[in-house]
């Protein structure tokens, strides 16, 4: 068949001259660049897993609980388990979706869109720009201060200037890897005129006395705090994000989302897991334990590390952060090259492999000191 | 915790006053109401499936392929089989997501939006309008001839003259059962400034002797094809939907598409199906069997069947439809009220679960002469 090009076709003109989220997919020994867990799905729960989807198999014939029922309630028990009983969350105040990029693209197809806008603290999640872009909401970035924090005054002012319809919110943020604290989080939601989307992708990895924004959600129907089965439940291939908010935010959400949009397997695949979190979640004190080792460790390097709240670590004072990123390749080591100059960022994994990463580091830098 | 309201809320304007797609999913015996295939996973093929999905869950720990090309390559040789030489297909050609309401979302990202336009010949599949003004994009509908058939020649002139950026056509349509003619397929994309979908969702049901508009695909870059998994195949339940166009199609899609969309377990789950696509499609021809059985009946009800090469049939000349729909429902018949006066849609069934409608349906009618 001929082979037409992308300029023979009635692309929409925003979209001329982009290019797609890409960050490459290597097969190599040691994969620290897109900040998964490490460790693969225990035994018992893989077991479980299969057995769940394995009940739903022979009636895929029929479509999947358009609401997602007994999902939602179980994302809400294991959210409860870390809250106060003045925090509860019910199935009300849950959304699922095909990964948190999904269900953050919801909240800005009904909150954003072509003639309004969403800002972010940039450097941030590469997607958030990508997904409001994707809706046509036009994109605002304020840069973070010098240590990549979002500076509580300077945050404010931006909102109130620029009155974003939808603020991004990142913590633990990524690629920086620092949580938020929360007064900021209050005191930019008390003068947004429209939504606040809290990105809590990391929260399982944050350091001991780091509270969660969903502590804010009573009285805040214009919060929404995002989380993601990827990272700390080790199931980025099953693609299960989630939200919560007030119970109205779902209604929103139902007017725009695509109806059993969550297929059966990914419904009983998600469950399953929760019904096992302890186990699931059993290796989120090792890659913290590894996290905070390349947290100490870069700086014999030469090297300056953030500190981290997340299962990953930016670091920054290299001369040229490209090379030292091929070098790693060329060793099999596959980190994240984020666009910052002089930065790169690695995420920790098992023992060997943040050993075979930091001493990969080592020699290089021992070849080219910084 | 309190609850907002959706008035609370800084919902987009154009979203303010819609309800969310509902077709009511009701724990009845008879479920004819959602074109789903009544006939279960075969035993053989939902173990094969759960053994392709076992092989992946210790690995889900990892992003899955964001270019899912293994199941590209499967679509792509499934399509081929009724294709001629001239014909053929590769995966450079195909795209998937999580149903065919994705694959049209992603479509209109990447060809509609906000100052842009989106065409369909109506009655016709409810959610294309839904996704179209989703993505903000503006709808037009253009009324079907008495017998809802698109004719050519009306069709030709009202996308002359509304030069819409997108045109969606149903074939074989839904609601009302009837392949389209390749000539007007061919016809409309030859007036059509933008892209021309042509939605295939039913097409392995369809009567002997009509041809999918994958024999036009050949130098036409502005025709999509789209199918899905959740009829012929029996699997509505694992939500895989795809769509068949020139690469530069491709392209486009990537730079809306969010990455990682579709989940190991989704892209495992309809490989291992279409590996056994021949034992999973074993049902159709009793499906078939069924519809015309439906179609020959109706007229001996003094209700007017339309001819249908699709799974389902719409039938009129009802006084009351919604009436009749309740009185099916209340006999444990759940079929589909459509919106249109004194139709009905239902889908043949098992050849039991269309003798209880066709039953229903003749006692409901007796009572209540038409």
């Amino acid at each position: 068949m001929t082979r037409a090009s992308l300029n023979d076709l009635p692309l929409r003109d925003d979209l001329r001259g982009r290019q797609p989220y890409g960050a490459p997919q290597l097969d190599v020994n040691v994969r620290l660049n897109v900040n998964e867990n490490s460790y693969a799905v225990p035994e018992s729960v893989a077991l479980a897993i299969v057995e769940a989807v394995a009940a739903q198999v022979r009636t895929l014939n029929r479509y999947p609980d358009r609401e997602f029922t007994a999902l939602r309630e179980k994302l809400a028990k294991y959210l409860n388990a870390g809250l106060d009983d003045e925090h509860r969350l019910t199935a009300d105040n849950i959304w699922a979706a095909n990964g948190s990029n999904e269900v953050l693209q919801q909240i800005v197809q009904a909150f954003g869109g072509h003639d309004r806008t969403a800002l972010g603290f940039v450097p941030s999640y590469s997607m958030h720009p990508i997904i409001s872009q994707g809706i046509s909401t036009r994109w605002m970035a304020v840069d973070r201060d010098a240590d990549f924090q979002v500076d509580r005054e300077d945050a404010v002012r931006a909102v109130t200037e620029l009155q974003p319809d939808v603020v991004f919110l990142c913590t633990p943020n990524n690629p920086s890897g620092t949580a938020l604290d929360l007064a900021t989080i209050e005191a930019i939601y008390d003068v947004a005129p429209g939504i606040v989307i809290v990105d809590e992708a990391y929260a399982e990895f944050s350091r001991s006395g780091t509270r969660s924004a969903l502590t804010l959600l009573p009285g805040r129907e214009r919060l929404i705090v995002s989380r993601t089965m990827s990272k700390a439940f080790s199931l980025a291939g099953a693609r299960v994000g989630y939200l919560a908010a007030d119970p109205a935010v779902t209604d929103a959400i139902r007017l725009v989302r695509l109806p059993y949009h969550l297929s059966a397997l990914t419904q009983a695949a998600a469950g399953a897991a929760l019904d096992h979190s302890d186990e699931l979640l059993g290796n989120v004190e090792a890659l913290k334990a590894q996290r905070d080792r390349i947290v100490q460790t870069l700086p014999r390097f030469g090297v300056r590390p953030f500190p981290s709240d997340s299962n990953f670590v930016l670091f920054g004072g290299l001369s040229d952060a490209h090379t030292v990123w091929q070098r790693l390749l060329d060793r099999g080591i596959l980190i994240r090259d984020v666009g910052i100059p002089g930065h790169l960022r690695v995420n920790a994994g098992t023992e060997a492999e943040t050993s075979a990463f930091l001493d990969a580091l080592g020699e290089i830098l021992g070849e080219t000191p910084q």
